[in-house]
């Protein structure tokens, strides 16, 4: 493995001419320019798929390595507990129930879905645009397929990735095979040819199915690639694999090699090219010129067994609003910049909107809510976080509020059970002192739900949803 | 607390007059001198409860470093879910159901009980006497409180510690809070008063109730003192902490520090200490001459809700077969010597009797059954772990046993309810694919089945049982 990575490694000197000979900016006024900004998504990775978040068998040497030389979050949260509405989160900085991209019930968009990102919503991208940065969304977008929700017409100068789920256009006969869940326990599921999910560049159809075997290392590959061109400018670099959400498929090199399973090969594999990535960073010299950030869209798929993943000690997974399908893994790294060390304080995907948008000296929107905070002081001096509050919306009801330590449950329910309980007092957890949301402390504490509960009001105040754009399906008008 | 343990460096090297001036070995054959061996053992501690093994608001610095620099073992196991036995197969390298601490059902010694470790058992400290060593026990002992069983007769030269589990000698009414379990939600339980458990140097005892506040400083101050004083020749220390077994006790400087309660507090405390011993070994110059454990005795101790710890992903805690009440974190340090990195495969807390007397050079008794094996090519060269078996016993029942990745369970049992399940087949878990035991696969492996069933037939035709020593009590015969 090491003489493999070796050779790459000489490989991307010689393909990046201009590099070899220098690890240090070439260029004198380099501190002066704007930071790079690469954004490392992963799919369904849970709470605890990482070594450094306490995986026994998933090894990711390098993602641990990246947590030691930078910040390990481990309160970090993402907008919502589905794909489409937590990638909307991260793009506009702000709650799904506001920006459209969330709906009556928890869901998200498919291929036949008519809509997608609002066009008056402000991507990050679209942000960093105007601070002249070249943009790239690499990997799975899921945030309209049409041609007008496309990255490129959201603030992305290009676009490489799948529009949708790797587990979308599903051609497999699931009535011969019995059913959904069936098929993921069947063979039928490990082909790539039972996802029908086409490969874009732009806005043209490259490849069809995809060949989800070398996804992740063509995602790397196309995101290094659009790294070298740009090196000379500054670049928001947006890499979200699309694993490791089911089905799952590794490359010849990691297939069969991981203690963990073929879950393990997608995680490891994943960890060597997030390791390509900031070797390929250092080896351009920019590595102190880029903040790069690694965390996941929601937590474990825990209903596909062994092929989901492991929320550590947190409760539930993808889906829920317990703990485990909203908290991710999250490392932030920038050598010399990122204050190296354990990050206790709550912070957010959306926070990446406004920490990036403020280093790149672009206004945040002010016609708008804005739920992002700027995380700068954190990242840089290592100050408490700013970020106090945490909203668990499911769907576009909320569920449960972070205030502090502490967590309300106005609702609560298990990610794929249709039944919901509503509670009243809410249920009450001190989630620093009790991660696994074990104890139910409401009735020692009257006080703090009342602080909880003026909380919700006030956010209740100034909220206004946004239209539901996921109910409608092409072929399938949902309500 | 930079500038504290700054302050704290500078008093070793002034307390510790000869090792000012240099960090390496005086002696030029220290390369020659057998390895220092040094066990720091915490008491009840989860698998999930270091920063390094995933818990998000403990704070583990020193041990996360400790693991960064050496070796950080994910499949590690005590030889019992229970403190005595557990202890027993630290100390002698053998099952307990061998070597007589354990019994019918799943217990511990208690400060009536008449009985020991039997004589004829030889220690680890016993061993390492045999190649000239200098021992000390300082902390928990829980294998004898009579004078013939205390660690000055067993093989160390010195005692400094508390002889059974902190939350013995109860002295509060019972009666009166209304029972064990209403005890550990009163405030009787954080008074040292309440515990008139004895602190004993050697075979004296120099304070009652021993002052937990300040115990965990104490004990490394003992072993400090210890290894400096000992610095010439070789040494073995097994510092064993008596806490986060409730009753929780921290420091003026730790308590209401942690986000995650006074367990936080009790855990980060030992952490803070374990770096005060790396750094003492390394002001004397010794870190390269002296292998460094940490691991912990078993799971957590669940029952007590917020002030037991977690087991992470794992199933289960303390008192279980389950992966939770066996599985312990476990760090190897050596700087140079040690190779660093993660280690997955199988190791035993008995395996570092076996390791520490072969690398004294000290024969292993072939007059018994020794369970533990030689870690030291993988210690040092980062080979392969040559354990394959582990075998899980409740009291003197087999429960479970574990070959390869593989995990049959003949009878399961949760930790704190008194009805058992046998299961025939057994139930049969891929352990390194599910280390959270979810998914039963016996029914498509029989011939798995098959070859675990063939090592419990080897195993039982060369077990012979100790005599049960823990039956006894001196006040209250149980049988």
């Amino acid at each position: 493995m090491i003489a493999l990575r070796t050779l790459l490694f000489l490989y991307l000197l010689i393909l990046f001419d201009g590099c070899t000979g220098t690890t240090n900016n070439e260029d004198s006024d380099a501190t002066k320019r704007p930071f790079n900004f690469v954004i490392l998504f992963a799919d369904d990775l849970g709470y605890g798929d990482l070594g450094v978040y306490g995986h026994p068998t998933i090894r990711t040497p390098r993602l641990d390595k990246m947590a030691g030389e930078g910040q390990k979050w481990t309160n970090f949260y993402v907008g919502a507990s589905v794909c489409t509405p937590s990638r909307a989160a991260l793009l506009t900085g702000r709650l799904p129930v506001r920006n459209g991209m969330t709906s009556r019930i928890n869901r998200v968009l498919f291929p036949d879905s008519d809509n997608g990102l609002p066009a008056e919503e402000i991507t990050l991208a679209e942000q960093l645009k105007k601070a002249g940065y070249a943009t790239a969304c690499v990997g799975k977008w899921h945030l309209g397929s049409k041609e007008q929700y496309l990255p490129t017409n959201n603030g992305f100068d290009y676009y490489y990735g799948i529009p949708y789920s790797n587990d979308m256009d599903n051609v497999a006969d699931m009535k011969a095979i019995g059913g959904y869940m069936k098929f993921w326990s069947s063979e039928a599921h490990r082909s790539i040819n039972s996802f029908n999910v086409p490969l874009m560049r732009n806005t043209e159809v490259i490849e069809r199915p995809a060949n989800q075997h070398t996804i992740t290392k063509r995602y790397t590959d196309e995101s290094i690639k659009f790294m070298a061109g740009h090196k000379s400018s500054p670049f928001f670099v947006y890499l979200a694999y699309n694993l490791p959400h089911v089905p799952l498929f590794a490359s010849e090199t990691f297939e069969d090699t991981s203690p963990r399973g073929l879950y393990g090969d997608v995680v490891e594999e994943i960890d060597y090219n997030v390791g390509r990535v900031l070797d390929t960073l250092t080896a351009m010299g920019l590595a102190e010129n880029t903040i790069v950030v690694f965390t996941s869209d929601n937590g474990p798929w825990l209903i596909m067994n062994q092929e989901g993943g492991s929320a550590g000690l947190l409760r539930n997974g993808k889906g829920s609003t317990w703990e485990g399908g909203m908290r991710e893994p999250c490392i932030f790294w920038s050598p010399g910049n990122i204050k190296p060390g354990l990050v206790t304080g709550i912070g957010s995907t959306m926070d990446l909107y406004t920490t990036f948008s403020t280093l790149a000296g672009v206004p945040i929107p002010n016609d708008r809510v804005v739920d992002g905070v700027d995380l700068s002081a954190t990242l840089f001096k290592g100050d408490p976080s700013p970020r106090n509050e945490m909203f668990y919306y499911r769907g576009d009801w909320l569920y449960a509020v972070r205030v502090g330590d502490y967590k309300a449950h106005y609702i609560t329910q298990e990610a794929y059970e249709p039944e919901f309980t509503r509670h009243d007092p809410p249920e009450l957890y001190n989630i620093s002192v009790d991660p696994s949301e074990k104890f139910d402390i409401a009735a020692d504490h009257p006080e703090i739900i009342e602080q909880i509960n003026e909380v919700v009001r006030k956010h209740n105040e100034k909220l206004i949803k946004g239209l539901d754009m996921l109910k409608d399906r092409g072929n399938q008008k949902l309500n």
